[in-house]
């Protein structure tokens, strides 16, 4: 046992090493220079915006974090149906995930002027500053997760021994207290990254499509140009939407994998190992990142193709170091479940054929999006129409690609002869798949910053070799982002099913407290009568009962009409969701259209290029247009799991979360990649095909582009969280239903 | 005993009824002139080419039934995992919904000249012509229906004794053969149900897209232009698609739900009583729908609101009859279950909220629609921006509804008492919703023959008044439409839901086949075995089974990943069925566009309206198309089921068809209100909004629009058979999934 724990320490002090490397990353990339006085001056400005963006936001997320933490603390305290620990892992956790986005995009803003500069002398040279930066973000965030779990395991593993509350008798019981209370500091990062993914995806698009409907259209100055006011915006959009919303979002299931996983190790029956080993695995992610990033390296007259094998080195090794480690890992910890080391590779090989099927379905070398390209010969409606019918379609392989990755994943750790081992191998699943976020958070957050690097190259006129490389490096960024999206989304979707069963354990221990609190010595779930001699060996019962008496208990099969109109309900939870969004992106645009109509009307000279924009107006305009957006959906994310809870009880909100997750992810992948599909065929027909840029058919792609903004970049990658954080709140709400929910069942039992 | 049989004479005698009241309602029709040689040209030109379509789709589902045909004989007297009398039973139910549709459509094409022809002289001539003609169709699909179904109950009824096969042993066990024999001809009426459906909407779309691109845009020549060789086809398309195809759907819902809930009326122990109810209130139904039908009549220069006052008398009266009578008959048949009367008021109620909020978020009248008027403004992207999220939101009061009328109507009938009552009860709701199916199908009906005679009186150039008049009829249809698009859409919901309950049933019917054919007198189901002194005895108990046991056998649980690989499998049917169905519109509609192109340039003389278009060349054109088109995503949808079965046995299946049917009902609402907001947002500017035609926010309009229509007409309906196609597919594969489905159970109990 002192030997396990001892390797547990292996978790913080990687932690602990992940944000040692991204201070040296970020300290070297500070000392490049910025490049000469405009481009500093573009930089500030967009720096400023971000910063101004996300100090706005903390206040609100503040605000509903307090509000939150209150709530949870009467839950805690007076109605007893949570316990003591819960409001503050609750804050931790929201805490944490702030300032990984906040470092990570203060990161992002100081290095794309010095991308800029580099790009003056080559490609390799701002490749390796701006991947160097994304390493920042990716290292802070699974630094930052990795030292918030292990410093609540360490906290509570003191405070809560055998004998606490004179009630935890036995160490699987300890555990499942540990582990469950731990599950709800992933509700802070989830609400934290829910705000993160919906503001900064409102206000990114919001921005863009702002820009672009009253700079190009209207006006007739090109992207990126300075006179155009809302350009700050637009690239200030990139850092909080694409930099900031997404190290959120990963950060939300980096945790929730690991913190799912090490509760249904509880419940597998697996002890102390069971919960340990998904952090240890992430703790050696970390080392294997570290290697990896330092394996991205290529000579200076680097070509672009050279680069990439560069980056895909670099991922690659990660992942086989990670799969060697994970596998001996498995074999010393779970020696008589060796199986789990193929739930891992189960998990990897999903996430490698969802990245490909998405590259396929919107890259411009293939079939799907030419064919979109082909259809706007006839027109906007066809090129929508055919976008349309390909996001639809892309959805299948990433479906049958996720079934089998769960299925695989449950049967190799034993799912057929134990669901819990099965249950546990999913989880563990998710945790190798995103083990080596370090590097794959890398290569994706870098893309932005060569975007803002182009930007601000553009907006200083610099030698259109400039633009060229950083533009080359963004293309470069797109086809490794393909990958790290598969990875996300078959990561979230892991990672909400393990967090659905881990919802199980909650509820038993909510079971747990209406015993203690009452005092009973038995109670009937469902049909079955549990009875014990005391209530604290009820507890201990209730801890023990298995998964399968469990779910016959609250009837969880799939005739229940609670189980049924629970998933209907989930089902359309992931379409109201995404209209709530893309209607917000539409009012956030429209505000951004009629600012800078009012600065071009009132500031004069400024469409001459002989006045300066007011781009802090703007970027302030679409920061409250997006926050007061955002409020909405966000609620109805967060109420709407309590409430069905409260009339439908546990088979309800099960329902609901397994509705959710598959509505939701394949709403959220056709969303992406008819988006992604629309965005390169306009750039296919750009670089020269159909007639080019200006002609008819371009014009209809434009419109098929300008569609595809808030589905790829709002809509879709909030379904990722929305998918997950109803399974938290769940979890935090667990409790309450137990003892108040079910409100149909209490109507329903006064008539019989 | 001998009393409940004669009641059941009702059934059949009511079908006679519907039938010779239809048979009256043609001659009477066949009576008025179809007016002026022009005319009645048009109006031979649209019927032969409906004809022609019709011969040619009846052809190639001909030939696929006999396939199956051919297949099901094989598993029925080769692999005996079917009894003998489904082969025929499938067969019957595809001739008779066939029939139906051939029937109804054949009146349609002979009315709609007739009904131009009135409209020169009054509003409610025209109406009464259109509306009896719509009758024809309605009394036509209810009268087929239930008289097949009464002649398929006579039959076995007479042949399965309680001897037969030396088998059936006890009246319940006798009735559960009958009734689960029944369901097998549901499966025919899907099956053609499917192809009438997703082939009449492609035509119908094909055919007015691709006039409307080669036409409007290309040539500028104006719609329902006799100068258009794609006029004809565009006319043939409102009858083959908006006629004939929902008339096979709601025929299918309407067999679907009677067949259904005789089954789960013996689940229930309801006895005989419980078969014959749903059938006896079908019966009743035809009679309310009758009286109905005569009660809309109005003055002669009555005005528009006066008819819809009329239409709307018509279709109240008769459900408040039908509600009085099905009362009644609960009263006398199940005394003990009284609820059941709310259930059926449950499931009216639920009709009647869908078909309110398809009016609202679809009519110019309110602010949803306005809205997507006003975004067009900003040009084509924000009007598809806004009415997809439009279509989104307007999936919320739906789902909510249907949910609250499968739980009340679930829970009236004694569902949380006894699962199986609560069954009955969402079966009788939907039973109860299309029992009225006689009037409200024919003002469904009604409205592509006004249509049509709108597009008669364009192309023989008559006084403008009579175009409007038919226009008056038109819009008239639309309001009465949205109601019945609400309980087209809510009663294939709950039928579908009551077939995935009966789908049980089937699997309980196949365990008995296979224990008859191996003559096993014991039998593990999941973890529970079952044995019995004899097989005989064996299967007498496997059919008693009740469905908390049946639940438990098989792991029905949320947490087996089969369930939850069936839902994931299941939602994605209805984004990758709906995908197809888009892109086949595309390509006919590309075919046409060839076409007319061709005869453009090859008839000398034909744009200047001195040379005859050659109108069949374009109606085979689309004909061909869409017969080719219309394989793909039908062959879907009959191959799924059955090799989710084969890998992943009942659990897996049972998973698929709640994921279809929770995915596939609200992305089929969400795409129908799209479409129809789109639709109303163009006419909305077209009455003068925004500046009205031609400008463009009417450009942008037109986009919207364009999208909508293969939206609305094509992939959402579509989405309605999908739902209900596979619950009856593994409904004819269950016996065959029994003994050898779940090849992922085989393969991990190697593993053991």
């Amino acid at each position: 046992m002192g030997n396990i724990n001892l390797i547990f320490y292996l978790a913080p002090v990687g932690s602990v090493i992940a944000l040692l490397f991204a201070l040296g990353f970020y300290l070297k990339m500070k000392k490049e220079s910025e490049g000469d006085s405009k481009m500093k001056a573009i930089a500030q400005y967009v720096r400023e915006g971000a910063v101004a963006y996300l100090k706005q936001q903390y206040k609100v997320v503040g605000l509903v974090f307090l509000v939150a933490a209150g709530l949870f603390a009467f839950m805690a305290y007076v109605l007893k149906v949570q316990n003591m620990f819960v409001p503050f892992a609750f804050l931790t956790g929201g805490f944490f995930s702030a300032l990984a986005g906040f470092l990570g995009m203060r990161t992002a803003t100081d290095a794309s002027a010095r991308t800029t500069n580099a790009a003056k002398k080559s490609l390799n040279g701002a490749l390796q500053i701006a991947f160097r930066a994304g390493a920042v973000m990716g290292l802070t965030v699974v630094g930052l997760g990795l030292l918030d779990i292990s410093l609540w395991y360490m906290l509570l593993n003191y405070f809560i021994d055998h004998k606490t509350f004179g009630l935890i008798i036995e160490e699987s019981q300890r555990l499942h207290f540990i582990t469950t209370t731990m599950l709800s500091f992933g509700v802070g990062a989830s609400l934290q990254a829910l705000f993160a993914r919906v503001g900064g995806g409102i206000f990114t698009k919001g921005a863009d499509v702002g820009a672009d409907l009253v700079g190009k259209v209207e006006a007739g100055i090109p992207e990126d140009d300075p006179r155009n006011p809302a350009t700050i915006a637009d690239n200030v959009g990139d850092n909080v939407g694409d930099v900031a919303g997404m190290g959120a979002d990963l950060y939300e299931s980096y945790c929730g994998s690991i913190l799912a996983t090490a509760a249904l190790g509880v419940s597998a029956g697996f002890g102390l190992k069971g919960v340990l080993l998904p952090m240890i695995i992430a703790a050696v992610g970390i080392l294997a990142s570290i290697a990896g990033i330092f394996m991205v390296r290529s000579e200076e007259k680097a070509t672009q193709k050279e680069l990439l094998k560069a980056l895909g080195r670099g991922i690659n090794f990660a992942a086989v170091l990670i799969l060697v480690a994970a596998s001996a890992l498995t074999w010393v910890f779970l020696p008589e479940n060796k199986g789990i080391i193929f739930s891992i590779l189960s998990g990897l090989f999903a996430g490698i054929i969802i990245g490909k099927a998405t590259e396929y379905y919107t890259s411009q070398e293939y079939p799907p999006t030419k064919a979109i390209a082909e259809s706007s010969k006839t027109g906007p409606a066809t090129v929508i129409i055919q976008g349309l019918a390909v996001g639809m379609k892309s959805t299948v392989i990433p479906v049958i690609t996720i079934c089998a990755g769960i299925l695989a994943s449950f049967a190799f750790a034993g799912g057929f002869t134990n669901i819990s081992f099965g249950l546990y191998g999913v989880g563990i699943a998710a945790v190798g798949m995103l083990s080596t976020l370090g590097i794959t958070l890398s290569t994706d957050a870098y893309g932005p910053i060569a975007d803002n690097a182009g930007g601000n190259a553009e907006m200083t006129k610099q030698n259109p070799k400039v633009r060229e490389r950083t533009d080359a490096l963004d293309s470069l960024g797109n086809t490794t982002a393909a990958t790290g999206k598969g990875f996300a989304i078959g990561s979230a979707a892991l990672t909400a099913m393990a967090l659905i069963a881990a919802y199980i354990e909650e509820v038993k221990a909510g079971i747990g407290m209406m015993i203690t609190n009452t005092g009973i010595d038995k109670i009937a779930i469902g049909a079955v009568e549990y009875t014990a001699k005391s209530s604290k060996l009820l507890v201990a019962k209730i801890s023990h009962m298995n998964i399968l008496d469990f779910v016959n208990s609250y009837d969880l099969h799939i005739m229940n009409p609670k189980v049924l109109v629970g998933i209907f309900l989930g089902a359309m939870m992931a379409f109201a969701f995404s209209a709530f969004s893309m209607e917000a992106v539409g009012r956030a645009a429209q505000s951004v259209v009629l600012e800078v109509r009012r600065q071009f009307r009132e500031i004069k000279g400024l469409l001459k290029g002989k006045a300066k924009a007011d781009y802090a107006a703007c970027v302030m305009i679409v920061t409250k247009s997006a926050q007061s957006q955002m409020v909405l959906p966000s609620l109805l994310a967060v109420i709407v799991p309590a409430v069905v809870g409260i009339i439908f009880g546990i088979a309800g909100v099960i329902g609901l979360l397994v509705g959710a997750l598959t509505s939701g992810f394949i709403l959220a992948i056709m969303m992406a990649n008819s988006g992604g599909a629309w965005d390169n065929a306009k750039k296919y027909i750009e670089a020269g095909a159909l007639g080019g840029k200006g002609k008819d058919p371009h014009k209809a792609a434009v419109v098929g582009d300008t569609v595809g903004d808030p589905f790829k970049d709002t809509a879709g990658p909030s379904l990722n969280i929305l998918i997950k954080l109803m399974s938290m709140v769940s979890v935090i709400f667990a409790g309450l239903i137990v003892r108040y929910g079910d409100l149909v069942q209490r109507i329903a039992d006064q008539f019989k």
